[in-house]
């Protein structure tokens, strides 16, 4: 396997407890369009050799906040280089995904699977990894913030004119919006979701 | 009461599960600064008279969307609308509540009690109407997106420099994912949130 630990598309991967029915809706409610599908592709077309430069970034952030950081260290204060090591990777193709894949039935499995784990469901199984074993869920919906704001001088480095790029912003906004919300089923209280 | 069911600073209201360092941990995972503070009183100068035409906006969005409106209706697909007329007071005190309200242990206790309004605990009790019984956490996440996009152009409105609008429009993102992080809390399972 290229990228360890990427199940996309894997036939074993079990299907997501959301109908399409409900993302559908669910993407009503941000305002989705089709607009925002093409302005993700147009942004994964800036992004993608960039993919490196933003992970620095999203590293660097955490890496300086020891509450941050505390979710990929053994508990002990002691970080798991291995373990940022293959999320990084994953976190790469994820940008990728992000503005380029169909939202289908493999895309909402593996939005699934990601909220596993973050969640102490499947937390450090994937990586084999001896970790703290549960990333809280305010902090999954916090790093919205980050994960939108700081995307946005990369989408503006290829000379796109000024709406082009608020756009495609935009879309990104949705999208990460639109998936930390999928990720919180596992959170969930049953039928709280 | 002037605006019934608001129990802001009420000493009855049970204090947050949230500590002031939780918040001010979560506070950093958004990139939280003092600037923040400073641009969230500036939009509040700028918003507090077109609070009625913000509201116009967000309640026409949620009327237009029959599984968004669900939420206001007794379950039948009639909207209640004492209920819509009560919330909608609450609401417009929330923009100004976001843009003026120091985050104090009164501020986290009115967060957790809307959360629970939100959540099948409370929801309805407030306005002792017979509405249905619950809204999904992954609707309450999604509305970051539309709460904060739409606000922008009434930053805007009244004549300040792009950067001071940016600016102002940034704090509200911050603002609003914070909240959202919080009203999370009834609806983990225990030890998620």
């Amino acid at each position: 396997m290229v990228l360890p630990g990427y199940t996309y598309g894997d036939p074993g991967l079990p299907p997501s407890p959301v109908s399409l029915e409900a993302l559908h809706q669910l993407k009503a409610a941000l305002l989705w369009s089709e607009e925002d599908e093409k302005a993700l592709k147009e942004a994964g077309e800036v992004l993608k050799d960039q993919v490196e430069e933003v992970l620095d970034l999203w590293y660097s952030f955490v890496g300086s906040h020891p509450h941050l950081l505390h979710y990929f260290t053994d508990g002990q204060g002691n970080p798991i280089p291995e373990y940022l090591e293959r999320v990084r990777k994953r976190f790469g193709q994820w940008v990728l995904d992000t503005c380029f894949r169909p939202h289908d039935e493999a895309w909402l499995a593996y939005q699934h699977e990601i909220g596993l784990r973050h969640h102490r469901t499947k937390k450090n199984q994937t990586d084999g990894v001896a970790s703290v074993p549960h990333i809280p869920l305010r902090y999954l919906i916090a790093f919205i913030y980050p994960i939108t704001a700081t995307i946005r001088p990369f989408l503006a480095k290829k000379g796109h004119p000024p709406e082009a790029v608020e756009r495609m912003h935009q879309a990104w906004f949705k999208a990460v919006v639109l998936q930390v919300a999928l990720w919180s089923y596992p959170y969930a209280k049953e039928g709280d979701f």
